[in-house]
């Protein structure tokens, strides 16, 4: 008999691109739930809240912020524990171009195992020995380094010769946004356009080089804002204006204002903090909901990082570049109940958004999210109850500052079972055979998200688990535009040219058309690390003349890549 | 200023189309909720019943079936009542052709009033005059009729004379399974393959004409099944046995069986009801979990049809052959309050499933499942807590019998507030900029839900309102396959042709390859009656030599439509 594929999964990758939509709906619609307590008025709208307070449902459960300095790893994936990473940091200082002159750490991580160790590798035996994984930069050079924790020291310190230098640190962004800031023409720019400095935001839209003049330093361009009367400042450009700052020189290298004619946007209507909205939205009140679970949620996280639930196991850590890492993923055969193999690594690895408008001042904004700020640098705190719902279990990702010193970014990840009201499967039966049928089975997933604020934009990461065996992997879009200025205030009045950068999204504010594009690290093991990659296209056929039209057959267009195993 | 479009308003028909996995999930995937008490064992996992019980989440609640006899229509698209459609069968009766021989009646239903009156129409306004749309068939001839319930009177009746017959009705269904279980060759087939007369289970998969001896006749095919160990017989076919059963003379018309040699496929491990379960399945069971309200839902149904929740209202009724009928959709202004239309009217209005085999007996399978069968017909009773969550309003439909009567299908559809732990907008800013700002919303949707379970294969639709304005549009395809007969056991044993029809899923099985199209009614009324419908093709086009690859443009074909109002 034939082996029926043993696993039908399907990633299913359902990028939700607003475009220019978001900044016009954070002002328009319903924030039903208060900016300050917004989990509580989630739950328990004004009317009621004593009511619902003192009534059945459990209280909201906050995560209490966890010691992490005795944190030690259990699994060979495990990320690198604090202690660990301040071990590196001493390794590191002890080694011979790093001393007296410790290099800024630009990335500081797990040297992972290779994978036939880790799939031999069995709890409760000793783990494979611990690396990591440097990137440093001294003096202009970039290092590439691995550091052995168990024989305490730097195995092999490559320089880097090629082109490129690695993400850019906090430190590197506060460098560049101070070196603008304190620029004399900035201040003369702003006041020409009635601001005073301290009204001035500035932000760093996008490293790289485009030109001569900016080859071999490392560079970043610096755009600024009104933030007078509106936190939400990438609604008020200082249009025309960008600054090309050296970030190891610290001196400004370009500057240009060619928009001193183009107003800055209102700020009016901008605000979208629920605790400052004046007037409300007219909508009906929605009473709280929520999903609950009396007796508890049915997954298991042990170590801090192996979840376990229904049918599956997964090993789950933050990571500073990637965000966040789904590996070992297994799920249990129905029959036997034995393990089989589903995903060795799974994660996104770039997100790349390049926008469509050849203006000066746009055309470089080519953004490069993971790779130049890091998504899981990005990722704040989710918020219990608004962004994760109850019985949530909250992860923190331990990550690495600039001066090799680590840091925890609390409740960066939550895992949860969502039930949705969804049914997985159901059958009934139409009397007209006799059989009194009415089977269905609610569909009840696990859900790992986390959520990376990268500048204007909030990139929503889920991956979902379903007991078929399918992982359904979503990225929403939201957050607000970064508005490019004009000197007009209606449609009517723009020129082609300009209309063609994208709409006018309010007086004196072009939405520019740009995309989200999302990559993913996919390292699928299904049942064997031998695995290839089907990509099926359908081929319309006509049937020839003569031939019954009813006997159509569909022709698949078969592409087969082996898969680097 | 440009007046952005009004309302973001898209439909996205999310169609899963299982294939040939169903039948084979369906055996292999975990049941852990229990056949008879499903619900129960839904919230309460077998070793903590007890507990849950007791526990703070409230009780089941059961929707009490509702007496219809007093029903009265509010508004000019209410459905007819059972009242109405008693009138209407007494009205026909004293319809000359009908006395003293009451023809079959195959759609009765409200002949809806014009759209201009139901647009102009106010609540407390008397409605518009009560029609009713009859096809009734008599001696052969198919009579489409209109009926006024204020005048008393059939205002018009034509007779079809073109090709096509109405919609079967279940005595139809009844009749030609009865016709074809009394003929003796298909006992003698029975016989046969080793099954008693008892053992076999008909379906009425096609209505149709295929070759000149059935031109002109009301005929339809009838298969054969054995239900012998389980309720899944369409596991089991009589392969190569089929008849042609006209329904008006109740003669089969035409017996073919090529499929003697062909075992029936085994009843082992088909059942898929829970309480048949023998081996439980090795999947670490689900605790309780629901979507709780404890103040109630936050929607309201007036009058029994128009919903009303957060910014949305519409008009929702129960429909024979549709399903389900979304009218009069409405989406209040968030800053005035002011109900602005976005659809005039919806419902899926085909749902076409072609097989691809060119084999004797699956050539002929093309179902059209609303305009054969009826999606309402077929529409079971959904059930607490397993179709649809805790606070669900459950709505009857009012459907007629072939002879006139009406009857209630209970339970048909519900309507529910969906929440998944999702997030419909959420800001946070990184802390470079000096803002602290943790904003989220999170996502609540309205839904309203059917199943039609039509022979095999069950279809859930779903249609979502969005407080953004978005209808989000979702049909799920579950329920099992109905496969091909096969001497083969392995898949090595296929010639390549039979190979062609479809995968064997197990022993002596074959899933034929087919599809499901489904077509909706979509009458859009963005902000007024005179829409535009236009459909956007990306095109990618390469830069010139010469040109900067970064100043890339996309281009959009559009082809627009005009709606025609």
């Amino acid at each position: 008999m034939e082996t029926p594929p043993p696993l039908r999964l399907t990633f299913i990758f359902f990028i939700i691109i607003f475009l220019f939509s978001c900044s016009w709906y954070s002002f328009k619609l319903p924030p039903v739930f208060s900016g300050e307590s917004q989990a509580t008025a989630w739950l328990h709208n004004s009317k009621s809240r004593l009511r619902a307070r003192s009534g059945s449902v459990p209280e909201i459960q906050i995560h209490e912020p966890r010691n992490h300095m005795e944190d030690v790893p259990h699994h060979p994936l495990d990320p690198l524990t604090m202690q660990e990473i301040y071990r590196v940091r001493t390794i590191l200082s002890t080694h011979t171009p790093f001393s007296p002159s410790f290099p800024a750490i630009h990335s500081l991580s797990l040297d992972e195992p290779r994978k036939d160790l880790v799939l031999s590798w069995k709890e409760g035996h000793p783990l494979p020995p611990r690396k990591a994984l440097v990137i440093a930069l001294l003096n202009g050079q970039s290092h590439v380094l691995s550091v052995d924790l168990d024989l305490g020291l730097v195995t092999s310190n490559k320089i880097n010769r090629g082109s490129g230098y690695p993400m850019l640190t906090m430190n590197d962004i506060s460098v560049a946004l101070e070196v603008a800031l304190s620029y004399k023409e900035l201040n003369r720019s702003a006041v020409k356009r009635g601001l005073s400095p301290s009204d001035v935001t500035c932000v760093t839209p996008s490293a790289g080089w485009f030109g001569p003049s900016e080859e071999g330093r490392r560079v970043i361009k610096v755009q600024c804002f009104s933030n007078q009367g509106t936190p939400n400042f990438y609604m008020r450009p200082l249009e025309g204006l960008t600054m090309t700052v050296d970030i190891d020189k610290k001196v400004v290298v370009k500057f240009t204002d060619t928009g001193g004619e183009i107003p800055v946007p209102k700020a009016t209507g901008t605000d979208y903090r629920f605790k400052n909205q004046k007037e409300p939205l007219k909508i009906k009140a929605i009473n709280p909901i929520s999903i609950e679970q009396p007796l508890g949620p049915s997954f298991t996280v042990e170590d801090g990082h192996v979840v376990k639930w229904a049918n599956w196991e997964f090993h789950l850590k933050a990571d500073q570049r990637a965000g966040m890492v789904i590996s070992r993923a297994m799920l249990s055969d129905s029959e036997t109940g034995v393990p089989r193999s589903v995903m060795y690594k799974g994660f996104s690895s770039e997100l790349f958004v390049p926008y469509m408008d050849p203006d000066e001042n746009w055309y470089f904004k080519s953004y490069m999210d993971a790779g130049e700020f890091g998504m899981g640098a990005t990722a704040m705190s989710l918020v219990p109850l608004n962004d994760c719902p109850r019985n949530s279990y909250y992860m923190d990702g331990i990550f690495v500052s600039w001066d090799g010193t680590p840091f925890v970014q609390p409740n960066m990840i939550c895992v949860f079972e969502r039930y949705a009201g969804d049914i997985s499967w159901r059958h009934s039966e139409i009397p007209v055979n006799g059989f009194d049928i009415r089977e269905a089975r609610p569909k009840v997933t696990l859900v790992a998200r986390m959520a990376a604020s990268v500048g204007n934009y909030d990139y929503i990461f889920d991956w979902e688990f379903q007991t078929d065996g399918l992982i359904h992997v979503t990225v929403a879009l939201s957050g607000m535009l970064m508005v490019k200025g004009t000197p007009h205030q209606t449609v009517d009045q723009m020129p082609s040219q300009e209309a063609a950068s994208g709409p006018l999204v309010s007086e004196n504010a072009i939405g520019v058309l740009h995309d989200h594009f999302i990559t993913f690290h996919l390292d699928m093991d299904i049942d064997d690390t031998n695995n290839t990659f089907v990509k099926v296209d359908l081929v319309k056929e006509r049937t020839l003349p003569g031939q019954s039209p009813r006997k159509s057959y569909l022709k698949a267009k078969r592409n087969v890549a082996k898969n680097r195993g």
